[in-house]
C-alpha cells in the first residue's frame, strides 16, 4: 500500500495520527536545522517537516537531497503547524516525517511544474507529460471529464442511447478531405475515417432507435488554422419523429442543464434569431449577444447627400460603441489602421463622436450636419459619450468587417465576460451557398439537409433564397452545435444531390445504401452535432480548445512528443500494396 | 408533433383520451369489414383499429393500403379491447382510427422485422438498419448503453478521470499490425491508430492524472477469425501509487457492480488462481469454474504398468465428466472422433466407466485392475455414474486437448448456464513467452509489464520462469480483462528491450518517448483493459460479440452496408504522395 491518504486530505482533525503518503516533491525549503517538502500529487499539497531536533539524521540527510519532481512515500505523523496557510486545504497540519523511501529519481524537469510557469507552447507540447502535472492543464483535463459525464448522464436520462458507429468507412470525395487507411486484406482499396457520423446516424434513424447519441471522435484532412485539430470530439445527437421545435427544446435542455451543473449558472432565457436577422443585426451567424453595439443600417439618412463613398455603396452601415467618445485621435486612427489591415481589408471608417453636450462631430461634417448625424445617432442607438462608426460597401464584406470591428471592440472594452453565458439559437440557415472556386452551389450544412416545405418550389429559380430546416447553437459568439432536420424520402434526397451537382451515379457510389435506406420506412428524424473541444473551452471559460485535450497536434498535424506521423518501413509499404510517390 | 405517446405507453386507464401516434407498421389483419394494425415503435407496439361502421369510408380504405414497415402518424381513441392481451403492456386497449397520414412508404423489407426471422447472416449485415429493427438487435444496442452507462458512473464516482487519447499516433512494429493512416501535409509518413492507447495512459499516469480509464475504439490489422473485428472497443484503465492487490480490489468493484446492477446478480466469492495452478487444473488459462471436471493427473497412478501409451507420455490427465457412464459406446466413439480432428488433435481418448454398482470398466482393463481404476476415480473425483476421460502426450499439449474436451462436454451437458456468472481472478502470467517462429522470447502481455521483483534474478538464466505482475479477469471460461503492474523506471524498461531483443536504437526511435518520460518522475502504476465487446455479450448472455456492434464487418473486414473499403480516386493517392503497388 503506497498511502493511507493522499495529499489533499489531512485535517486539524487528523492531527496525532500516522500515515503514509506519496507524491511528488513540488519544492523544499532548508532551513539547514529544520527541512520542509510540499508533497504533492493530483488531490493537493501536503506540507511535510524534518527537522535537526526530532528527525533521525540519516533521514534528514537523505530528505535534503530529494529534488524537484522526486517521487517520494514517506510515512511520518500529523502535525499542527505553528504558521498556518488559509489558501490551501491542507493549511493546519503538516507531517512529520519518520520514514522516507524514493520511489523514483528525476531529471531536472525542463520546466518547473506550476500554474503560472509553462516554458512555452513548444516545450509544453513535447513535455506534455509534465504540462500535465501543471494545475491548470490537470484541472481543465478533469473539468472536461465532468462535462461529457453531465452530457451523458442527461441524455440518458433523456432516453437517448449512445451507439458506436464505425471508424473505418467510406471515402467521401463531398465537404472536407478524408483521412485513410489502405487495407491490407481488400488490395488497392481504402477505408476513411468518418469526418462525422452523419450517415450512420441516419441509419440509427431507419433502424427506430428514436433517440442516439455519441461522444465521438471524427477527423478532417484539412490545412490546419490555429485551434483546429486533424481529430476533434463531437456530440453527436438524433432523433426521430421530431420537428425542429422538439429538437431545440431537448438541447435547450441540455445546454440550459450544463450551464446550471457546470458553471453553477441559470438561464433564464434562450433567445433565438433567424440567419438573415443574425446577418443583418450582427454580420455575423454566430453573434455574441452578451453585449449590444447591434448593427445599424444607415443608407436610408446617408445616401442623400455628395458623399459619393456612401452613395455608391450596397450597404451603409454602423455600431455604436459605449463610451467610445473618450477614444483619441490617435485611438481611432490605430482602429482605423486595424481594420485595413488584409485580415479585415476595410478601405476606411467614417465615424462620428457622440458628446455628452448632445452635438456631434464627424469625420464628414462637410457632407452630414448634425441634423443628418442625430438620426445616425437614433439608428445605431447611439448616446451621449458613444462613438458611431460606419463602414460601407458591398453588403456581405461591410457586415463582415464590421461584425470583426464590434467584436474587437467588444474584447477591447471588457464586454465579453468569460464567465457570462448568453446561448442562442440561429435558425433558418440557407440551404446552399454559391461556391466561386467550383462555379456551383454546395450544402451549406450538409447534403442531407430538409428544405423549408416553402421553399422548395425556389430550388430551380433562385436555389440561393431557398431556407433549410437547419440550426446552431451559438454561445458568447461561437458556434457550439449545428443541425437540421434531415430530409428522409429517397425523392427529395435525389433532388437535393441534382442540385449539389452529383451524376446519379456518383450519388448512387457514395450514398447508395443511404437512399437504399430510405426506401424501406425511413421515419423523420433530426439531429445535431456539438463540437465538444470548443464547448469545453467555452464553458471553461477559456477559448484556446487545446488546452482541453491531453494530447493536441501542432498546426501541422504532428504530435511532437511521440513524434508522429512518421515514415513506414518498406515491408509495411509492400504489404499494404502501397509505394510512396514523393515530390522530393 | 409526430405523437403525443410512444406506441409502449398506453394503457388502461387511458382509455377515452385522444392520442396522436407514429410508427411502422409491424402487421395488418384485414377481416374485410374490420382492419387490425399492429404500430411499432423503439418502445412497444400499439394495436389500431378501423372498422366499417366506425371509420370513415376513405380513411378505412386507404388504411387498407398499408404496406409492412410504413411509416405512418394517426390520431384515435382510446378504447377498450374486447379481447385483451396480456403478453404486451398495452395490451388491454386499442386505438380507434379517426386520421391517418403516411410518412413514407416501405419497399417490402427482404426479410420480416420479427425477432425470429431475420433472413441470414448476410441478408442481415447488407440490411443491418432493418436488423436493428428487430427487438432482439435494438435490446442488445440498449443494454450496451447500458453497461457502459454503469462503467461510467462507477469509475467516475471512484475518481477516475476519462481522458481522450489521440487516435492519430505512431507506428510501432511490436505487436499485432497497425491500421496506418498516410500524412498528406506530411510527406512520406503516416500516423497509426492505437491497438490501444497503452503508452498515453502510462503518460497520463507520468502527468500525475493518477486514476484514468477510457471507453476507447482499438484497432488491429489481423487476419481475422470468426468473431474478431478489426475495430473493437476497451474499457482502458490506469492507476497511480498502486500496487496488484488495489487494481484487483477496485476491479473486483468494478466487475460485481455490473453483475449487480446490469443482471440483479449478487457475486458471494471472486476467487484467484495462479497461472500455473489455471493450467494445471483446467488445462486453460481463462478457465470456465462454474462447473467442476477439474484435471486429475494421473500419471502416478498410471505408469506403473505394461500400457506404453501412458509410459512414455510426458503427462497424463484426466477429467470425471458428471453422469457420463451413460454415454453409450457410440456417442463415446464419436467423442473420440471429436478429439481426433485437426482442430484438437488427440490420438485417442482413454475412458474408464464408473458404474453405479461401484465397478470400473475401461477401455484398458488389459492393464488395469478394479483397485488401479479406483485411484483414477480417486485423483479425478469421479463418481459411481461418471465416465472418466484421460488423455495422455506433452504437457501443454495435451492439457490444451483436455481442456477443450472439458469446455466441449460441459456444453453439451448445459453446465454452461449464460445467466450464471463466475468471475475469477487468473495471477502471476509469466512474463515472457517463446516464439518458435521468431526463435526468440515475446512478452506475453506487453513489454511494460514488470516482472516481479523477486524473479527478476531468472532474467539472464531461465527468462521463460520468470512471472509477471500481470492478471487477467475471467467470466464464464471469457477473458474480459487483463492487466498489469508497469515497469515504471527507465533501467529496468532498458532491460526489457533488450531481453525482447530490441536494439538500443530500436527501443529509442519506438519508445524513446516514453523512455524520457519515465526520467522525469514516474509513479509506480499499473492498470486493466476490458473487451467491452466481449463483457456486452457474456453480461448479455450470449458469446457472440457481432450481435452486439451495430455495425460489425465481416470476415474480411468489410462493411458489406456501405461497401467499405473501397478504391480511392488517383487524385486523392496523388495529395497523399501514394501509388498503388498492387501484385495483380
Amino acid at each position: 500500500m503506497y498511502r493511507t491518504h493522499n495529499n489533499g486530505a489531512l485535517r486539524q482533525s487528523d492531527v496525532g495520527s500516522t500515515v503514509t503518503l506519496s507524491g511528488w516533491v513540488q519544492k523544499s525549503r532548508d532551513k539547514g536545522f529544520m527541512l520542509w517538502i510540499d508533497l504533492r500529487d493530483r488531490y493537493g499539497i501536503t506540507q511535510l517537516i524534518l527537522d535537526e531536533e526530532r528527525t533521525d539524521a540519516d533521514l534528514f540527510k537523505k530528505a535534503r537531497t530529494l529534488g524537484r519532481e522526486f517521487v517520494i512515500q514517506i510515512e511520518g505523523e500529523v502535525i499542527e503547524r505553528t504558521s498556518k496557510n488559509p489558501n490551501i486545504p491542507t493549511g493546519e497540519i503538516e507531517v512529520l516525517v519518520t520514514k522516507l523511501t524514493v520511489l523514483n529519481e528525476s531529471k531536472t524537469p525542463p520546466f518547473t511544474i506550476e500554474d503560472q510557469t509553462d516554458g512555452g507552447e513548444e516545450l509544453r507540447m513535447q513535455y506534455r507529460y509534465l504540462d500535465i502535472r501543471r494545475n491548470p492543464v490537470k484541472e481543465n483535463l478533469i473539468f472536461r471529464h465532468k462535462v461529457t459525464q453531465a452530457v451523458r448522464n442527461y441524455l440518458s436520462h433523456e432516453d437517448f442511447i449512445e451507439v458506436e458507429t464505425p471508424y473505418l468507412i467510406k471515402s467521401t470525395p463531398e465537404g472536407a478531405r478524408d483521412f485513410v487507411v489502405p487495407s491490407r486484406m481488400n488490395e488497392g482499396q481504402f477505408y476513411a475515417l468518418p469526418q462525422s457520423p452523419q450517415t450512420f446516424k441516419q441509419l440509427l434513424m431507419v433502424g427506430g432507435l428514436e433517440r442516439y447519441f455519441q461522444i465521438v471522435k471524427c477527423f478532417r484532412d484539412e490545412d490546419l488554422r490555429a485551434d483546429r485539430q486533424p481529430e476533434f470530439t463531437q456530440i453527436d445527437c438524433e432523433m426521430s419523429f421530431v420537428t425542429q421545435e422538439d429538437i431545440l427544446t431537448i438541447f435547450e435542455g441540455l445546454t440550459t442543464h450544463l450551464l446550471k451543473e457546470i458553471n453553477g449558472v441559470n438561464i433564464a432565457e434562450f433567445p433565438r434569431i433567424t440567419y438573415a436577422d443574425a446577418m443583418r443585426k450582427y454580420g455575423n451567424d454566430k453573434p455574441d449577444i452578451r453585449f449590444g453595439m447591434e448593427f445599424g443600417e444607415l443608407n436610408a439618412v446617408t445616401q442623400h447627400k455628395e458623399f459619393n463613398v456612401f452613395n455608391q455603396a450596397e450597404l451603409v452601415v454602423g455600431i455604436a460603441v459605449p463610451g467610445g467618445n473618450k477614444f483619441t485621435r490617435k485611438e481611432i486612427d490605430k482602429l482605423i489602421d486595424w481594420l485595413r489591415r488584409p485580415q479585415i481589408g476595410a478601405l476606411g471608417m467614417v465615424y462620428c463622436r457622440c458628446n455628452e453636450d448632445g452635438t456631434y462631430k464627424s469625420s464628414v461634417d462637410k457632407f452630414y450636419d448634425q441634423e443628418d448625424l442625430a438620426k445616425w445617432a437614433d439608428v445605431t442607438g447611439a448616446k451621449a459619450g458613444d462613438l458611431i462608426c460606419v463602414l460601407s460597401g458591398a453588403q456581405d464584406t461591410v457586415r463582415t468587417q464590421l461584425s470583426a470591428l464590434r467584436m474587437e471592440l467588444a474584447t477591447r472594452l471588457g464586454l465579453r465576460k468569460p464567465y457570462e453565458f448568453a446561448p442562442l439559437w440561429v435558425v433558418d440557415f440557407p440551404l446552399l451557398e454559391w461556391d466561386e472556386e467550383s462555379q456551383r452551389y454546395h450544402a451549406m450544412h450538409h447534403p442531407f439537409t430538409a428544405p423549408k416545405q416553402e421553399d422548395i418550389h425556389l430550388l430551380d429559380s433562385d436555389p440561393g433564397k431557398v431556407r433549410a430546416n437547419a440550426y446552431d447553437l451559438v454561445l458568447n459568439g461561437n458556434e457550439i452545435g449545428g443541425g437540421s432536420i434531415r430530409i428522409y424520402d429517397k425523392a427529395t434526397q435525389s433532388l437535393m444531390f441534382d442540385h449539389l451537382g452529383f451524376t446519379k451515379e456518383e450519388a448512387k457510389a457514395q450514398f447508395g445504401f443511404l437512399m437504399n435506406a430510405f426506401e424501406y420506412g425511413a421515419p423523420p428524424h433530426g439531429g445535431i452535432a456539438f463540437g465538444l473541444d470548443r464547448l469545453v473551452a467555452i464553458l471553461g471559460g477559456q477559448e484556446t480548445i487545446r488546452d482541453f485535450i491531453a494530447f493536441p497536434k501542432n498546426n501541422a498535424g504532428r504530435d511532437v512528443m511521440i513524434d508522429a506521423p512518421a515514415p513506414l518501413d518498406n515491408a509495411q509499404l509492400k504489404e499494404l500494396h502501397l509505394k510512396l510517390a514523393l515530390k522530393s
